[in-house]
């Protein structure tokens, strides 16, 4: 790279996973982001920024450390001490809640938004650094708890012009529950988990079989996936052991407080899934999009330093995908000596103004619709 | 650390110069930003988002070589090469204009909201991180664009609520300027912008005094320091050599393009004073707060890679101490069977609502200023 030449030598200008969001993308991630904290704010969620970079064990302890091998760390030369780049956002609104709003009153409604980094994207995810935002509920254990966190989702991403939002909830720990009830540890345990993983219901029968009752439950559950309802009843219908049936039950208590808030939500449950929850201790769950948008935010129960809580994140670059973009604003030209107290009216009633600042300046070629001429801004004719 | 005590082991929670932002500032610091950047919009200016980390050739170029020493660097496990932590993001908004919006017609307006870090606070200055807004106006060099940057910052902080704001104009070339003319170099010149930089008057006076004209000139331009008017006719009345001359003419048409704009802005003028604007290449100039608020943002004039710019960034964190605080927002509490309909149509008329999780929440506990009754909320009377 030469002076000469400041960017044009190097082809990859950014690093694989990070990039440039460019207009208007950039100024809608960021609407869509306001439009979802309001919905949490009107909720009484009230939002904590804590910084980008903090002392790894803060950032490593309880729910973060299961992103300990994708956290950036770096030195800090002040205390020679070890810090992360966030890479999850909740074990430090976490730490906020346990130490500085340790003695705010419970249950504790807290909101975020920012930036989180990677080390490394997958293939399907390869973005390295992803907006985030979110919210807390701290310090509060029922189905009530889970369903706010999970009717805010479906209510913040309405907020953003996506409706037709599909709920998948899982209960990461009822397979572990169930092997644990059969007594399966081991290889065999092991087996029987990577065939429920792959959702090999072949495989699972016949592991399930050979393992005995209660295993054998696996193979029905597995079977019940699907909608909510039908999936609730044949929880109900299988004779559980008492820890699967507390998770059970549970379910059913989060579905029916869902149901009383959105009546027409669609929602799907499948009872022995347990992929990506590595640190949720109740219900989780999964918002879609509709069609091919994808996975627009997750969240569920989890414990926040020594307090059960549970949490919802959102990502606005799945919303930006899924989101129909609105019309281009109307951008009027002020030509050269115009006004400024008429520009300034204007822009009080929502027009976009692009001053000119010689004469040399082109109202289409700088993307203006209309052009002032007196005091009104009159529409520029197609070429 | 242990498990038992996951935060309260260690005293020191969060790096120097790094913090969390409560409620409610949080929410009024990001309120503040998204006021700010509507303003921007206004005007024409469109957002874009670079990455929070990008190969340090990249953020260490151009503008960009004056923090070198101030930002944070880690190795990409992906590429093996050297990525930086942005400390400004000016450099990253020329890239993006050399690159990706090469081809966009100029003038080229950006704007941009996001946080920087820093490897070292300063003793005045503690914060490591910082959110920083602005706008870059790109491919253009008058006195008009760099009014239009510096009246968007006074107008920025007009709609966050600041109002009475100072602007502060400096020509960082014109002391280079004189020196050169009097052809000065090595030691002499040394001392004497030590004791310009030092605004030690008594000192100039001797120094330019045994240098000769024009460094005499210095002299009386340090004494014009002051309201504008005043320090524009200083500049007239001085026999300026030819390049001082232009950088005086040029300031004079600035002002006059401001009070166009801006018929009542207090604006300040100091023609020697160069510090802090190590990479400015015409008029630089800083905003100030009413009484002891401080510097709330600066800009100028700048070379966005091959490309005349100018810009402005205002600091979001100085704002939030600058601006008033609105009223706290009414919260209602909502009672175990509530009506969710109505407490729908509470939160659309702007109302906060709180949500009983069960019998044992508390209205006042949780900061509730009302109570629902029936569909309506009645204010709790204080305790």
């Amino acid at each position: 790279m030469t002076d000469d030449e400041p960017f044009s030598a190097n082809p990859a200008l950014l690093p694989a996973g990070l990039s440039d969001l460019l207009p208007p993308e950039a100024a809608r991630e960021a609407a869509l982001v306001e439009a979802m904290m309001a919905v949490f704010a009107s909720h009484g969620y009230e939002r904590v920024k804590p910084p980008l970079l903090e002392f790894e064990e803060g950032l490593l302890t309880g729910s973060g450390a299961a992103l300990a091998d994708q956290t950036f760390r770096l030195m800090d030369p002040v205390s020679q001490r070890m810090m992360g780049l966030r890479a999850d956002t909740t074990p430090q609104v976490a730490r906020i809640a346990a130490t500085r709003l340790g003695g705010a009153p419970r249950p504790l409604r807290l909101s975020y938004a920012g930036q989180v980094l990677r080390v490394r994207g997958t293939q399907i995810a390869p973005a390295r650094q992803l907006p985030q935002l979110g919210v807390e509920l701290i310090g509060v254990d029922s189905a009530e708890a889970d369903a706010e966190a999970a009717a805010l989702g479906v209510e913040a991403l309405a907020a953003a012009g996506i409706s037709d939002v599909a709920l998948d909830i899982t209960l990461p720990a009822m397979s572990p529950a169930l092997l644990d009830a059969a007594g399966l540890e081991g290889a065999a345990r092991q087996r029987l988990a990577r065939a429920l993983d792959r959702k090999d219901a072949a495989e699972v029968a016949v592991l399930a079989e050979a393992a005995g009752p209660p295993a054998i439950f696996l193979t029905g559950l597995l079977a019940a996936a699907g909608p909510a309802d039908g999936a609730l009843a044949a929880l109900r219908a299988a004779p559980l052991p008492e820890v699967p049936r507390r998770i059970a039950d549970n379910a059913a208590d989060v579905v029916a407080a869902l149901r009383r808030r959105l009546p027409g939500l669609r929602i799907t449950l499948d009872p022995v899934e347990f992929r990506g929850f590595r640190y949720h201790t109740g219900v989780a769950f999964t918002l879609y999009g509709p069609g091919r948008t994808g996975e627009l935010g997750r969240g569920g129960r989890y414990m926040s330093g020594e307090e059960p809580a549970t949490g919802l994140s959102l990502y606005p670059d799945a919303a930006l995908r899924a989101a129909p973009a609105g019309p281009a604003a109307d951008r009027v030209f002020l030509p050269d000596g115009h006004d400024p107290s008429v520009a300034a009216r204007l822009r009080g009633e929502g027009w976009i103004t692009v001053a000119a600042l010689s004469s040399a300046d082109d109202a289409r070629a700088l993307g203006c619709t209309h052009e002032l001429r007196g005091d009104r801004p009159v529409a520029l004719e197609k070429e």
